[in-house]
């Protein structure tokens, strides 16, 4: 325990120049008077902003410390650790510069004012651990009013590497993702990230099954939230009711992003030769030990089990291509093309026990941004410019 | 030109990690699980953040882009080269990581808003390039809201320097500030500072005459604003009134931060023996060749000419100093010490062309950081802490 204190006490970060600092002559270029003529240049023509500032590789990773890792609602300075985390990770893997914002308020209105405000500072916007179903409304209205990449990694980075890790898991037991019965164990952002994901990359919505702590979501239910009914208009067609151990009766896929218990009588009534993603941590829905006794493939978020469902394999190579792109947003394309691109690393060489890259795999985040940043010339939103 | 430009190509900082993440194990530490305990225990107790969080060393450079150098009110954009290098600046000299926020709008409540929200992610504001009066007002609302140091660097960063200026050109020419008399030309941001700077630090306030663009400041004028109009009340015993020319007869100083010209024969009409501070940059309100027919010392704000008056001898040091004590404020004592700290620099060794300390003269910071540390102490705005 100590150990983690003494790694983390003064934080994690450090922001360095990258041009010298150290004659007049360097002051001079760097800042008064030289950095002058930069300025007015930005004035004159915006689009440079792009091209004699750090915000072509700069992220803020923005939380309001609502729903911090399976901590809950521990603030805003509370969560810093985590952010700085985070952003470190953005810089060890895909050499994003990433600025830790940690907000006081929890107000959804204010949330999208201060992120508006400093948006001219950075190149994207990652929003980390804000709540379900607050951080849909964020998402949507930030991605709306700025013309930068904003993208909740919470939802999209973990449903980016659930939708790789299925493709992998379906390449290797010979299946297809639209034969497939899923069910999703959780209707939180990652819940209703996944599913949209998993129905982008070409599951059948009908064939899956979303739970929430009361049981499958359909379209009978009235105390779901906007995205939930949307959700369950689309998806179920089954019209399964009841709880979890009702909708896993025959399914071939269970993925766990819930945080709760499933009991093993549930797993065991799933199709057999089936894949079991458990990805609460620390403790997942079902032991991956449990799961195996079933299932033909299992996952889960763990570092110590294989096949771990990292949100690292995603996002700094989500935001690296976005950002080479010079990419306004992102779109459901460039987020499959990130899962292809993860399962692609693999490609050729997949086992039971290794379907899902290692968080560490140098190749995985080189990869997922070279993919993201064709998807979004296909899907041409990317900022018009002659350097790039 | 085009040096400046390449040198500015993809902005001046990076963000870096200061901890290993190569290992599996590394991960495990730095980010989850490891960093939960880490986040639990400031929940806990909030004060840890300061140890185990990278806000005990960091800083946000806010702007809204209103008054960015001598260029105006250029916006967000195209101020962030400014802030970039600020935020450099701070490193190199002060080991203070600093973060560039530069802010899309300009409205007063709003940026009090804005800065309070993200005031959770940074151990201090250092204010940047923002307009008077609004300036005024959002350092005060700031101050007051906020429970870490506020600094809006154009307003007190050159006045502490002026302030150091003036301590070693008195010393020099073996006056004493309180028999001084003084004209401050420029009643913006930094001219209202500088002023009060001067007051706190021994200058006789009746003795100073402070000139707009209208004039002289004086309490019969009925077209101040509120900062304008409380330091006509406390200056000019004298009642002069007319322009700086005016002013000038029978002067002493001449402090210019004001960006225009002021005629020779308003020099040569100063009483002999005289100090010129002409800071406007890149024309000083004098030329310092102009000036020094006139005056035993000159000051200017360039770099190419000797007694540079540059900021940069004060901020890294006074936020240095405040991150250090655990200050929650930066208080007037504070900044008088770094005035202090500063002269003192150049102690015994003073001469006419080398009586501010360069800009780059490394014991400057680390002198500056310690005096402000026990000045805060000594006022006890210091956070209760058992490991500082």
């Amino acid at each position: 325990m100590s150990e983690v204190f003494e790694l983390h006490r003064g934080g994690k970060l450090a922001v360095v120049p990258t041009v010298p600092l150290s004659t007049r002559e360097d002051l001079a270029l760097a800042y008064t008077p030289g950095v002058a003529t930069v300025c007015e240049a930005i004035a004159a023509d915006p689009a440079l902003v792009h091209e004699y500032t750090w915000v072509s590789h700069t992220v803020a990773v923005v939380t309001d410390g609502s729903a911090v890792l399976g901590l809950g609602n521990i603030g805003a300075a509370a969560s810093l650790p985590v952010m700085e985390g985070k952003a470190a990770l953005f810089k060890a893997f895909a050499n994003v510069d990433a600025i830790p914002v940690c907000l006081n308020t929890q107000d959804v209105d204010e949330i999208v004012s201060v992120v508006t405000a400093l948006a001219p500072s950075v190149g994207g916007i990652n929003l980390e651990d804000i709540s379900a179903p607050r951080c849909f409304e964020i998402e949507r209205r930030l991605d709306e009013a700025l013309p930068i990449p904003v993208f909740h990694d919470d939802q999209h980075g973990t449903a980016i590497v659930v939708l790789a890790a299925l493709r992998n898991a379906a390449a290797l037991l010979g299946r297809k993702l639209p034969d497939l019965r899923l069910v999703v164990s959780g209707a939180g952002a990652a819940g209703v990230a996944v599913t949209k994901m998993l129905i982008a990359g070409g599951v059948t919505a009908g064939e899956i099954v979303m739970c929430d702590s009361r049981g499958a979501l359909h379209s009978g239910r009235s105390d779901l939230n906007e995205a939930k009914a949307a959700l369950a208009a689309s998806t179920n067609a089954r019209r399964i009711t009841g709880s979890i151990v009702d909708a896993l009766a025959g399914a071939d896929v269970l993925i766990g992003v819930s945080g709760g218990t499933i009991p093993e009588e549930a797993v065991a009534a799933m199709a057999p030769g089936g894949m079991v993603f458990a990805m609460a941590n620390p403790t997942p829905e079902v032991h991956p030990s449990v799961a195996a006794r079933y299932a033909a493939v299992v996952a889960t978020g763990r570092s110590d089990y294989p096949n771990q469902i990292n949100n690292v394999l995603a996002f700094p190579g989500v935001f690296r291509g976005a950002l080479d792109a010079g990419a306004t947003r992102i779109t459901e394309n460039m987020k499959v093309a990130a899962a292809d691109a993860i399962a692609g690393v693999l490609a050729g060489d997949l086992s039971p026990d290794a379907f899902v890259p290692s968080a560490l795999d140098p190749r995985v985040a080189p990869a997922v941004a070279a993919a993201v940043a064709e998807a979004a010339r296909r899907d041409g939103v990317c900022r018009p410019t002659t350097a790039r």
